[in-house]
């Protein structure tokens, strides 16, 4: 693997996931691979989960790790071709790129949407001309239509379960700001990749004008009957997103979309899933996220084993 | 040791005090103790010398470390229970701290009082919930009442002049801003429990208004004379703290608190310390701090062995 | 090698740009030598290259690396003497550069001009105190007026051409923010050494008004005419800077000062160098960046070597 950013770059999808969660058990098992080995993570987005967990990941492959905060730490960047820099873009991703290129061994690169221009986020030209740039392999650690690190520890979540091809649901939820679609439509992107081995069933709810781009739901079944949709489910992947159609808009819905505990009594005693940052009783309830039914810090602790995963099958192709 | 937020976690005081000393003379007899774990160290508020002492005394042990500016690189955190996140914390401390107890093996945490409400403070509610939710090892890294990395070097400076029984005092000082009472609530905790061990003799000299919470002064001698109050002392502290009484406020006080060499005449030749970041001429004067009383920069120095110390005590148990 | 701030610290140089060009083919053949070594890197101003380089450098000998933002991480810093600290500015360079000196083996140190006071800026003060009171071996990441780890990896550059005695020209480019004189001066400064070496021929070109300090341009060839300057030119260092006779001032300019590909017609087939950042199409076109003329990603590359060089040289020394 020399890019990971869909689940599209993974030749084995059932491999990765096996390594995930082998190192789940047994993390030191590569403690070598990394040595003279260097990744530099550059954010130009806040980040908690992954931050810490990949910076972690790489720890424990014996890699160093170089950390840099783009906004904060270095010079704003211009990513147009043919303009003239006299404005507040200090320096061209085409030099940046290249220049931490030479520096690592591996980059990682969180860049979120700006939510104004569908063309120009869903064309993913930020990502796309760091990786053309960067010239050496390329971690998206977000980006603005895809979170694949997120989606990897999602599934090895699933995974994890020993459930026979359970029934998971991705299901709307409400917030307050309008948030990228990159999350749900990479775990959706995954799930539909699952579902095409046999290893999952898979499900989107969402009010309508929040039907996700086709490109990343090809498979899934799309329904806006929350009650329904979650009937007999395993899993419910709770999430929010603005609506594509109406790009980066909040759109007036009608029914309370929030989960409770109430509404898991027609589920398969359903596990209840979020990538975090979640905001409590917006998003989710209180008493589900401390409920049983939770599983959000089972499923963040997996971003650890999940990025080690994939940063391993990069090594093992340097 | 699972948790250092306070001398009350501290089993043997003497022998953590000879294992911080025996560190000074011998960084690296632990360099493989920490081999495969990660400390990771979250700070809220800005840090120098405990951000940088901290990790250079895990590097000494052999760990490894991801430093996390939680408000400028994560999230802004809730710590309220049952309130509706529609506002403007991203993430709740519930999740916050639970997902980083899975990615770290030691969690450091620094988190100032808002010095508004004092029963909030000094319920240390942040730290405790950080705690509670993190079910790793936790190091306070100064907490809202708490700074016991500092109030263990102190110590450690005290200890290392190998005076018997030093005459030790704690001395209220100017400032513009009305600053926590952490460092000096602690400071006379730790002295207290030295005087208990027949180690120093201890004395606090405030101005009225501005005596501590008793819970950390018990045992000490409280004066508001200061020249009375460093006669014949070994070891001045000297630190501004906003008035515990009237919470968070700065009070008209009469006379020149700022310590002058000509003030040190009926000492026992003191030697002057501060934890730093020290105003000069304002808290203490340029001629105590260039001269040669000052020890200042040795103290610093010991917050390096001191928290090498705390941390060797915490491998060692996990 | 105890202090890295300018061409003057180095011995001898033909044996530094050996060593750094021998880290290039090999840059694990002292990665022992750092350690139980640590290096605090200090910024007070944004970094990418610098901060990346340096720390991979770092990496590659084996030291341990803590990186500190001073300005958002820790605290306002005071350098005057004699003043009464009770406005912004939170910690004395004194205390802050002797306690950073306790914790680390070897300091780095970014600190930019204030473009305001010639003297202030030329005396170096800043820097100069900060290695003062640190007590330990210091390396400029670029001061107020010099950025001596650039000028080694320029000069690594040309060295590694291999060309006979080439003829370098540092040719000004417009901007539109004043900024330092540092680069220029530090690349005139190692040019001007490189040329008593018989190493290169060495000539400045910039419209009037825009010379140098002389201090740094002693046995340089300066020019106006930009056409006439680089007329056989080998290399082509563009770079702004603002006037240092008018100090920190950009004065009006009646030339087109942007190098663009038919300006290379009568130079030796130019190689184009560039300190990055660079403003594409305001310093420098976009057709030489992108063509085959340009060696700035190869010139930012050999900071980590040079970079790597000098801590070597630190660490042999220590």
């Amino acid at each position: 693997m020399k890019i990971f950013s869909s689940v599209n770059d993974v030749k084995d999808l059932k491999k990765l996931l096996k390594e995930a969660i082998d190192f789940k058990s047994n993390p030191y098992t590569h403690s070598e691979l990394g040595k003279y080995k260097t990744i530099g993570l550059v954010f130009l987005n806040p980040s908690l989960r992954t931050r810490i967990s990949t910076q972690r990941a790489a720890i424990n492959l014996g890699m160093d790790v170089i950390v840099m905060n783009m906004d904060k730490d270095g010079w704003a960047l211009e990513t147009r071709d043919g303009v003239v820099m006299n404005g507040t873009t200090v320096e061209h991703i085409r030099e940046a790129a290249a220049v931490m290129g030479t520096y690592c061994d591996i980059l990682g690169l969180r860049s979120f949407p700006k939510l104004k221009d569908k063309e120009e986020d869903y064309s993913e030209e930020f990502f796309n001309k760091f990786v053309e740039y960067a010239k050496i392999p390329v971690v998206s650690l977000e980006s603005a239509t895809r979170h694949p690190l997120q989606s990897l520890a999602d599934l090895v979540t699933i995974t994890e379960s020993n459930l026979v091809k359970p029934k998971v649901v991705l299901s709307w939820a409400p917030h307050v700001k309008p948030l990228p679609q990159a999350v749900p439509n990479s775990f959706s992107e995954w799930m539909c990749a699952a579902q095409e081995l046999g290893m999952v069933d898979f499900t989107i709810a969402c009010p309508p004008g929040y039907e996700l781009c086709n490109d990343f739901t090809n498979g899934a079944t799309i329904v806006h009957d929350r009650d329904e949709a979650i009937k007999n489910a395993d899993f419910i992947y709770v999430k929010n997103w603005s609506s594509f159609e109406k790009y980066g808009e909040i759109l007036p819905v009608e029914k309370d979309w929030m989960l409770k505990t109430k509404d898991l009594e027609n589920t398969n005693n359903a596990k209840v899933m979020h990538c975090l940052p979640v905001r409590r009783d917006l998003e989710l309830s209180s008493e589900i996220l401390d409920g049983p039914n939770s599983i959000v810090i089972q499923q963040a602790g997996n971003r650890l084993f999940s990025a080690q995963a994939v940063l391993k099958n990069i090594l093992e192709n340097i």
